[in-house]
């Protein structure tokens, strides 16, 4: 238990990776770009230097095996980012991965269960969210990926062939991968504002996303008094404010109902038609979406918001169409991974805490095949997506010493 | 007084004029449109064959002037409409000053004063809104109308080379035109509401127009927690309700403040940025405005716009900017208008009520110059600016009878 990982070969690699699409301070490079596919060449070469065996597949995902192992657990996340977004990401969690196997490598190559290291590709959805974690579990086909199109509307199958890309595929290993653990920073403020360095994921949020849509009578606002209107645009509104003062009214209660915890809600688009100063609206329409780390949350959390838009659509006498846009399920993630990254942390006397993930990563997906642990670390700000994303180094490098940790406790479990 | 009106002259006539830019039910009519120009061609010849005198200026409007008075009443509206617009909306006005002056020109032309017909060029602002009564008084001069440009860009300096007009000028004056009087549809449901068939305007309400924005910041709505969020986009929304609800107070208190009476008010348009499900608006831009028919509630419906953005951006913790869009005052008809008006019904055994006018009439840039006064007669259904505006026909009758009867009132007290 004598050594550990080396922080200025983990910091080393992670500015050497961020000079791939480097946009300072943050970096530029989405799945499938030639910075992207560039960044997962240097990865190879890096895995084969720490004497993994490495390859990548037609899609660009990446993978560096233990040699001489039967059984491994799998680590990383994704190299791949948001147009103009951080350096750290998914990134951070593949060099933790490199560093950790390499760091393996180096001291006890040996034991029944290895360490592999994988980039999975297009974690970002440049044309799917989580594409190449999807096709490696094997819940997307190779044909329902290369089917995906950009936001220019060009098909994935387009692309690929100008890319150098090999020919081989990459699939989950039933029988040799025992578990997979993912780090990513937080993208949130949480680990900051409680002071604590390690985050440890029980559960990634459910997902449910609605168009609410309102109409009226498009009357001129200057002759029609206010009583006799049928105001799309404000019941709409009041639908959106008197959602939010329910769950708020919820979270500030302490109770377990809707809003509570890690739940978290979002207005985040709004349009009135016609959209004019002298014309009441007719119709209106509000992307609203609620994040919560568990099916009872989310239900209630549904029932609030169609009990709240019925009341103010009768209210203001419009008609009322609720539209499911996207309904993802919570994702618990594995009982013993999550006590490994516990046990990692306190292991290292460092401070950890529980924190629901309310973005998705391949972790998601991942739990469904092989036993899965995520980590968070802090983001500096809780800024995310965006290039001035951070992580103070000193949480770079704890972050690595904990899940370094954590891989160490679980090859010996698992063994 | 054994005269009056011919209903079914009048009837026959608004027919005639509805046939120029038919869209059954409406018209559609827009200002320097062939069918605008072909109807006001129409009119010529009806105001020369009522024995009026007939003159078109470079611009399209016209007037059928009383032959042999030194002085007139001008009575009239406009011709033009909006885009699939409604068949009576200001062409009522028209026709009924045609039927009137045609009355009088048959049954007592002499006298001191006349009746001179006026038919304005472009009040629904194809180039400029009211464009024809402001050339008319001089407030906008010839170059400023002919600098306008339509929807699509081009000038109004470019269109009528091709509409083969006339050459001349037809101004306000000053010495012959001692009233002006116009009838509108009320395009509002209040009269019919009430019950009654004539509605006298004491006041054109004053037109404030604001740009309401929000700055905060765009989180990832999935890693954020709500309480530490700066959301412009649910900040501008309870901006919005939260007006709506102070005004909605005032008007149901019956108190003299703000949104009390006559006072509307409109939410428009709304847009957030960037506009995705799972990013905290940014930025948040609400276009609100109200009307009110006198300056102070005008001022004190301000007051409250400001102080509730103020305090729900403070609460929201996001930056708040209002700009002001428009601004009109309010314009008072003429009492010796005013009273004609009621008087003309009262001799009819009509019931009448004032109304304030929440939309602005070419009466509105006529009252700076000259007294004025506006009569409204009711609104199928308060529908207006679309092809199914309608009036009931005995409505339409009553009202050209109150009106004829307000002109000769108005005649006599101003002899």
């Amino acid at each position: 238990m004598s050594y550990s990982i080396d922080s200025d070969r983990l910091m080393a690699d992670l500015r050497a990776l961020a000079e791939f699409g480097k946009r300072p301070p943050g970096v530029h490079r989405p799945a499938f770009s030639a910075e992207d596919i560039a960044a997962r060449k240097w990865l190879m070469t890096k895995l084969k230097e720490a004497g993994l065996t490495p390859e990548m597949d037609r899609l660009g995902t990446v993978i560096g095996r233990h040699p001489g192992a039967k059984r491994a657990i799998l680590v990383g996340s994704h190299t791949d980012t948001v147009p103009n977004g951080g350096w750290l990401d998914g990134a951070m969690g593949v060099i933790y991965a490199l560093e950790i196997a390499r760091t393996i490598m180096e001291n006890e190559p040996d034991g029944e269960i290895g360490v592999d290291v994988i980039d999975f590709q297009d974690e970002e959805g440049s044309f799917l969210s989580v594409l190449g974690s999807k096709v490696f579990v094997g819940s997307a086909s190779l044909e329902d990926a290369l089917d995906q199109t950009n936001h220019e509307g060009v098909k994935l199958a387009e692309i690929l062939p100008t890319l150098d890309l090999p020919d081989g595929d990459i699939r989950l290993d039933r029988d040799r991968h025992v578990a997979f653990l993912e780090t990513h920073i937080e993208q949130g403020p949480r680990l900051l504002s409680a002071g604590v360095p390690i985050g440890v994921v029980p559960s990634i949020a459910g997902i449910r996303r609605y168009e609410i849509s309102t109409e009226g009578r498009p009357d001129h606002a200057g002759t029609t008094p206010v009583p006799v209107r049928r105001d799309a645009g404000m019941a709409v509104m009041c639908v959106a404010t008197a959602i939010d003062a329910a769950f708020r009214q919820a979270a500030s209660d302490g109770s377990t109902g809707p809003g509570a915890g890690d739940a978290v809600w979002n207005a985040g688009a709004i349009t009135f038609r016609p959209g004019a100063y002298n014309v009441v609206p007719e119709a209106a329409d509000l992307l609203f979406e609620i994040r919560a780390p568990d099916a009872e949350t989310i239900a209630a959390m549904d029932s609030v918001i169609r009990k709240t838009a019925e009341r103010e659509a009768r209210a203001r006498d419009v008609e009322l169409t609720i539209t499911d846009k996207a309904n993802v399920a919570p994702t618990a993630m594995d009982d013993g991974a999550q006590q490994a990254l516990r046990d990692g942390a306190g292991d290292l006397q460092m401070k950890y805490m529980d924190l629901t993930s309310g973005a998705g990563h391949d972790a998601m997906v991942m739990a469904d095949h092989v036993p899965t642990g995520l980590m968070f670390v802090p983001s500096i700000n809780g800024r995310s997506h965006c290039l001035d994303e951070d992580t103070d180094e000193a949480d770079i490098i704890a972050g690595c010493k904990a899940m370094f940790q954590a891989v160490r406790r679980l090859r010996s479990s698992l063994s």
